[in-house]
């Protein structure tokens, strides 16, 4: 069940979110001891919501060369000091409990959506990658790849309140901006055409929905609150609020609300 | 080579399948000395289907917070408890060996396929869903879509004798419905509009043949025998033996067989 | 930046790229503290180019019971017995530094490609099923689909100086033969219609470029530096230096330079 009244973003909504994740957890290991171990590791026995995810995150990301305690500390480190991917998380969070009918809960997007992880190590590589640590930020991006089976070049710039539901096969490349509060379903990439070079991705406006499958290529626009259809290819700007499907995708059913 | 004379469904196919899978294990075992360790871990060492079947699910789908010995005493419950999973199991393995040109026989599904371990492990998920332990079921799910990047919701009802065939990307719904001998191909969707709430994903009927990268979404009906098209986009019912194909698809050719 | 002359294919390439690739590894090592034990263990502590691949493939693709160091050795030996793997893998590298403008250098290219370390495995298990060492040959394509959610058959035919940019989703079956200096977007899938047996998959030219989400079924030729865009479904041949779009595909513009 929804929170019947969700509260409005705000400096104490990482707080709220963070207290209903563990008790959510608690009622989910007590009602399922199989579960009480992972319940343990992964929410209750951490101090705040940066610490759990720094730990699910670096859990999931590392691998035999690159050490879960150096990803840790490097999440940790991030989190600490860029307040505003808290923010991010937080309002991620909200969107998925929002958005998402299958969204049974805070922590059930926290543990169980790899797109959800996907975008809070994406914002980690993003802040390396504007510090010019590059590498790191390309080792990064390039777990997330191979680990949750989306790909977002650390340069391009995704906002907050985002759902990246099932998530599997997302490609957003290198100059590509998205607004907040954006959907976007699997298999969607915002990609180039591969006759420029420069800016040649996707700008996506605040409030967008983008369905399964689709693919966006070019530095084209897609205006705010605007839809773009699950399976559609599109070459060209859309207008904010209106609709666009198809291969090649049209416009359909003028703007909505004008 | 497929056995000439495959046996009817029956409930002598679990140990005769499970002995074509031990027989073609010891061959390769005996071929490949390599793989000598790898197929005693996995087929070889256990007494039955189930067991070995549990053992590569726990190892495939195991992290460092949820241990793969967990996850073997949960599959071992489950399938011991609910004889209808082993004999869709089995079902799924005979589905791979008759319909796919590239399987070269019980154990090569059984090991290598992604598709038919996702399967199996979503029917263990979705048992699970039936007796409201829920957060476990969805724990599955997650690392199924994680390790397999095919992610079926625990509630979905999935038939028999399947064929997930490669499986990445597949997304099947809460709400959809499969039938039988249903042969899946990579980048299915069968998704929501983002319209509705409650009802909201497609039913698909027995012996329905879905291409590579169809999107099938909302609450529609895809009739026995149908076939639906690589790349389609299905928003309609698809009636049954007809043949839907395109972006948004159309039905071509008329039924076949009436 | 990209070297400004890279060097024509040739014997020499592969000590060169190799040179490139400690250098950028050292540069890299000494800029990022929290990579130097990472890229010491994949490419630093290693004599050339080929161990350093070996290593880094075989610690990808191991399991609990797949082990690494049994890869490891396959890896080595495959790579020493066969000195076109090793050339066409340096023919790749080549290919991402200088048509990819994401690449940010060879050794980025060879640590973090899921896509260019697929397409050095599949090499490997195309050799072992040359040798009829099926069942090897198939748990590495198994292993493949899985770790990087590419899946090959190894009886597939590749070329050299391959791209696959991005990589998930790719499905390439087992009578497709792919020509040299191709590149291969995500989601592509070379397969078949599923009502052939045999010789039932696509042939792809020198120098094609095939677009994300294009699905190209059957025995068809896609001509020597064709184009296909991003989401066709492409069921005809295509000829030579032509461009097909569209669901279904047709071809568009006439053939370039002729």
């Amino acid at each position: 069940v929804v929170p019947s009244h969700p509260p409005p973003e705000s400096d104490g909504d990482e707080s709220w979110v963070w207290s209903q994740i563990k008790a959510e957890a608690r009622r989910d290991a007590d009602a399922e001891p199989a579960l009480a171990s992972f319940l343990y590791a992964t929410v209750l026995s951490h101090p705040s919501l940066d610490r759990s995810l720094a730990f699910h995150l670096a859990n999931k990301l590392c691998s035999s060369t690159l050490l879960s305690t150096l990803l840790y500390d490097l999440f940790v480190a991030s989190l600490a000091a860029h307040p505003s991917i808290r923010a991010a998380a937080v309002a991620d969070l909200i969107a998925a409990r929002s958005r998402d009918p299958a969204c049974a809960g805070f922590a059930h997007c926290l543990l169980n959506y790899k797109g959800f992880l996907a975008v809070q190590a994406h914002r980690v590589a993003h802040v390396l990658w504007a510090q010019s640590r590059r590498a790191l930020a390309l080792a990064l991006q390039s777990r997330v790849a191979e680990v949750f089976a989306v790909d977002i070049h650390p340069a391009a710039a995704i906002g907050k309140g985002i759902l990246l539901d099932h998530a599997t096969g997302v490609v957003i490349g290198e100059t590509a901006i998205v607004g907040d509060n954006v959907s976007i379903l699997h298999h969607v990439t915002l990609g180039g055409t591969g006759k420029a070079v420069g800016d040649r991705h996707p700008k996506i406006g605040d409030g967008v929905l983008i369905g399964a499958g689709a693919t966006i290529l070019g530095n084209v626009r897609i205006g705010a609150g605007a839809k773009v259809g699950a399976g559609s290819v599109v070459l060209i700007d859309v207008p904010p609020r209106s609709t666009a499907v198809g291969n090649p995708a049209r416009l359909i059913g003028g703007k909505k609300g004008e």
